[in-house]
């Protein structure tokens, strides 16, 4: 077996992992990445595509923010459309300074990996069987094989488990360290790719008796639509008329909106799920970004809570090898969790705010309709969702 | 049968039918007020106690509020207590010009019997067997029993149901007419009246493992408790020992704080349940507070609401009886049910915020906690609590 040596193992491509090996480098720190899907698929991978404005600020900073600067569409406002009425949350007004912008989660992605690549920062693909050893030890290692086949010992001073919900590094650490904290949701998302220009300039939450939707964009030409589903929805049942038909039922209900249709490019089913784990880290290892946590994308906060992980991951790196003080690693579970949790019952309130949950329950549907109401006529109520989804400043700490 | 006449007949003397007379006499309409119970007993009930500015600004208009202004504690906050801190949400800070008034509602009711009664105007208490009559015809009536033992046939132009959640008016009004929009929940408050001074200035609201506590009071010398009891709790498993542990094991939970005790004057237990029929309205009938609606407690808006209800139906009264048009009193329903939909969320959510619902349910559990963190340090939504607890203007209009 080949044996290599590095600062942090990171496992896992995917934003979190590629920014932490990114912000490392910039701060002198060695690290490898070990992915086991190749560069293309992680590249083409199609995820979330809301970014706060600290997502933003971060990925500027770092130098990796020039094409997300010319091609990331900023948006200040998102309406919300129900009961025959679509009503608008005005960023500019309720959030001043504050936006998000659109850019796609794989273009985030390739954008990291070509940075990563020019600085000559090792990046393993289509890596197998990867595990990790001694993680309560000052001499952790990740054992995988190579595309070659090669097995390899990557012996490291930290590991960071950025490889998703199903990935290795959670699973590894011992039974009886972590609490989990999880709810499951009575739906799934479809998500639809097409080929077609947006039909609104903004984002559209759409509420309805048949059901959520959501019309969102990638690019001027690409549109990206989901539709409130069953759990179990089975994707051949969703020829693409029917889907086309779906979303017109669920956002042509205000008048002089037509949905712009056009040839789907992909489409997939996604569970809804809130999860946490607590603690963050385990010895050696530090969890971040999905590995750790789950929000219900209709928040859109998942992407942007894993780039948070990471800054607060990376300084405290920084300073224990620069000073070898581990105050800032061992309170880093507790600095994510704030707004972890914060994220959590945000994704969990628009939620609830926007899904069918039950149609015979008639409360609960009256009372959904007076909260969207209220969400959408009082300034207050407004700022908070507002202040949410462009994303809470960093500093801000809810616990004292 | 004797036979006796007037313009609006009211059943039930709680505050809506106390107040709904008073505002139409100063209007120059005639009513007779018909109750069930005796004087004492409506001017003993022990309910309500917290007044919105809008329902004293009303009551002070209406020339009833003199001993209200004196004696009433206009309070500027309240405290969220929980997990071992205490946050104030500062109405003087987040609405300004807006407050509460703590003033038990059997005082309100006293002083609107001693208006009417000044004013000549007639309540029949203690009467028996009210009944209501031709509800969809241009002559309704009322017949009931006097305390004497005389049977008495009320006619008039319109009824006014006041008479809470288990009267008579809304069971009369035919099946099939009425939408019931409901929900209960799995606890009860037991409430508690102490002759001892309140242990602080302000109300309490403490969310805490073992459930909910209030601490509330009616006077510089008189405490008011609520604490989360089973709904189906047995007023003796409660000797006042019980109650005083339980008070301290949740409100004594931040440092410097210490409960007053005292006698215990009166004890009870409260279902909580959200209720809404619609309309509220039948022919010739009309339904003002409880009769209509129910909130859980913990919003302090069942009393204002009635408030508000009153108010509309005054003012579609005196439009009917003044020029014969009966657009206000058409829209008497529609009118109602925006304010009463908004504080049926209120209510559900303040109730939802603090109660401890499923002690298993391990996420809720930390959903309620980020929730409470959030409601307490972001502007934005302290704003949304504050706004909906002074009362929002009786002029806003969520419906567009």
């Amino acid at each position: 077996m080949r044996t290599e040596r590095t600062q942090v193992a990171i496992v896992g491509a995917g934003p979190a992992g590629l920014l932490l090996s990114h912000l490392l480098h910039r701060r002198g720190i060695a690290s490898v990445v070990l992915e086991s899907r190749s560069r293309e698929y992680v590249e083409q991978r199609v995820r979330a595509g809301v970014l706060e404005q600290g997502t933003v600020d971060t990925l500027v900073e770092a130098g990796v923010g020039e094409r997300l600067r010319r091609e990331g569409l900023p948006h200040h406002g998102i309406e919300l459309r129900y009961g025959g009425r679509g009503r608008r949350i005005a960023f500019e007004k309720l959030v001043p300074g504050r936006r998000i912008t659109v850019y796609g989660q794989q273009e985030v992605v390739k954008d990291l990996i070509a940075a990563r690549l020019a600085d000559g920062g090792p990046i393993r693909f289509e890596v197998s069987g990867v595990a990790v050893h001694d993680l309560d030890s000052a001499a952790p290692s990740v054992t995988y094989t190579g595309p070659d086949g090669e097995p390899v010992r990557l012996e490291c001073d930290v590991i960071a488990g950025c490889d998703g919900f199903h990935g290795v590094t959670r699973p590894s650490i011992p039974d009886g360290v972590l609490t989990v904290y999880e709810r499951e949701y009575p739906f799934a998302w479809l998500g639809v790719l097409a080929r077609v220009r947006p039909s609104a300039e903004e984002l559209i939450y759409a509420q309805t008796e048949r059901g959520f939707a959501l019309h969102s964009m990638r690019s001027p030409e690409v549109s990206r639509f989901y539709l409130q589903v069953a759990p179990d929805e089975n994707l051949a049942d969703w020829p693409d008329e029917r889907i086309w038909e779906e979303l017109r039922a669920r956002l042509e209900t205000v008048p002089g909106f037509t949905l712009a249709t056009g040839p789907v490019i992909e489409k997939g089913v996604t569970p809804m799920r809130s999860f946490v784990v607590e603690p963050m880290q385990y010895g050696r290892l530090y969890l971040a970004g999905d590995a750790a946590h789950i929000v219900p994308p209709t928040g859109a906060k998942g992407l942007n809570l894993a780039v948070a992980d990471v800054r607060l991951l990376t300084e405290a790196l920084v300073s224990w090898f620069s000073t070898g003080s581990a105050a800032l690693l061992e309170g880093y579970s507790a600095a994510c969790l704030k707004r972890v949790w914060r994220a959590q019952h945000f994704s969990w309130w628009m939620t609830t705010l926007l899904h069918t949950f039950d149609s015979d329950d008639a409360y609960g549907r009256r009372l959904q309709l007076a909260h969207l109401d209220y969400v959408t006529t009082s300034e207050a109520a407004a700022t908070t969702l507002a202040e949410n989804y462009v994303g809470l400043p960093y500093e801000s700490d809810p616990h004292d």
